[in-house]
C-alpha cells in the first residue's frame, strides 16, 4: 500500500467510525468518497485491491467494514502518546478530545517549567523533562508530539530517540530528520510546520497552477 | 517549480531570514540543506534551476539570496490570516510568535461564544461569526485558519468562501475539498488533520517500508 492510498485508507476508517457513532449500518462508496475527499471510483479501486467487495445489492456493512479496515491498518489496543513541551499548543493537544474516535490517547505531558508541571488542573499527568526517560519506560510508550520552541526542539529530539521514542510529529518550526538511531532504529519523524504550510497557500493564491 | 522545490525554496527561505537574524552575512549549500532536510546537492540542483549562482570563493550573500529566493516566492507585503473558532489550538495559534519571521500576521479571530468575543485579553481582536463578512471586507484578508469543532467545519467553510476567502488552512478532522465557488474560483485548501497523522506514524511503525 503505498502513502496515498494508506491516507484514504485511514480517512475510509475514521469516516466509518463516525458513521457508525451516529446509527448508520451500511455505507456506500460515494459516502466514504465525500468523507475522504476522493471519488467514488477511487474507493471502489481501493476496495478491490484490498479484495473487498460490497453487497448484491450494493453498500458495505460498516461493522464488517471496520473490522477489515482495520486489521489492514493494525490497529488493535489503544495507542498511547506523549506531549513534549506544554505550552499552549501542547496544551491545546491535551485537552483536544478529537483523537479518541481513533483509539489515540495521550497520556502524558512533559515540560521544563515547575509552574506548568506542578498544576494539578491538567487533564493528564504532566512531569519535569528530567523524568522523560523513566516516565517513558514506565508508560511503555514510543511515540512523541514535539511542541517545544525551536530553540530546543533539536535537543528535545535527541532526547526523545535517546530515551526509546521511535514515532515523532513535530510541531515545531526546525525540520527534524529521521537519522538512525545508535541502536539502529530510523525513526518516523513527521514534521508539521504550520508556518510553511500558511506559506505555501500564499504562494499557491499568487501562482496558481494552470 | 513543483510542490517538492516549492518547500524547499520556502525552508531555504525561512532558513535565511533566521540566519540573518542572528548575524550571519554569507551561507553555504550545505547550511541550508541542515536548515531543509535535504542534501547539499539538491541545495545546489534548486539553485542552478532558479538561476542562482554563487560567489567565486564559495557561498552566498544570504541578503542577496533572501532578496531573489523572496521575489521568486511573490514576498512583499505583510500576509493577513484570520483564525475561526477561537477555542484552545485557534487561541494558541493566536499566541503563536512563530509567524513574525515570515512576514505572516494573524489579524483577527472569530468565534460564536460571547465569552469569547468579548474577552479584552486577546493579543488580537475577536468578532462574533455574524460579523465575518463585514470584518474581511474592511481587513481585505483572503486567507483563512479553521480551528471550530468537527460538527461546524462545514458550514464555516461554505461561510468563509462566500465570504471571499480564498485561502483554508483547516485544522478540524474533517477534510475539506476545494471546489470551485460561484464566482468560479478554486479555493487553495491545505487540510492538517492532526489525529490522521498520528495515525499514519503508528502504521509506519507497525508495518516499517522496506
Amino acid at each position: 500500500m503505498n502513502n496515498d492510498m494508506l491516507i484514504r485508507v485511514t480517512r475510509y476508517y475514521r469516516a466509518l467510525n463516525r458513521l457508525r457513532s451516529i446509527g448508520l449500518e451500511k455505507v456506500f462508496a460515494h459516502n466514504l468518497a465525500d468523507a475522504a475527499g476522493v471519488s467514488a471510483a477511487v474507493v471502489r479501486k481501493d476496495f478491490s485491491q484490498l479484495e473487498i467487495h460490497g453487497q448484491k445489492r450494493g453498500g458495505y456493512e460498516i461493522t464488517d467494514l471496520i473490522d477489515r479496515l482495520g486489521t489492514i491498518l493494525g490497529k488493535g489496543d489503544e495507542q498511547h502518546v506523549i506531549v513534549v513541551g506544554c505550552g499552549r499548543i501542547g496544551k491545546a493537544l491535551m485537552h483536544y478530545a478529537g483523537f479518541e474516535p481513533d483509539g489515540i490517547k495521550i497520556v502524558a505531558g512533559f515540560d521544563n517549567d515547575p509552574i506548568v508541571y506542578s498544576d494539578a488542573s491538567q487533564p493528564i499527568p504532566v512531569y519535569p523533562m528530567s523524568r522523560l526517560d523513566e516516565v517513558i519506560s514506565a508508560l511503555k510508550v514510543n511515540v512523541a508530539i514535539i511542541t517545544v520552541p525551536e530553540n530546543s526542539a533539536t535537543d528535545t529530539y535527541a532526547q526523545l530517540l535517546a530515551s526509546g521514542i521511535t514515532g515523532i510529529m513535530n510541531f515545531s518550526p526546525v525540520t527534524l530528520k529521521p537519522q538512525r538511531t545508535k541502536d539502529g532504529i530510523i525513526p518516523v519523524v513527521h514534521n508539521i510546520n504550520i508556518g510553511l504550510e500558511l506559506e505555501q497557500i500564499f504562494y499557491e493564491l499568487k501562482f496558481p497552477k494552470s
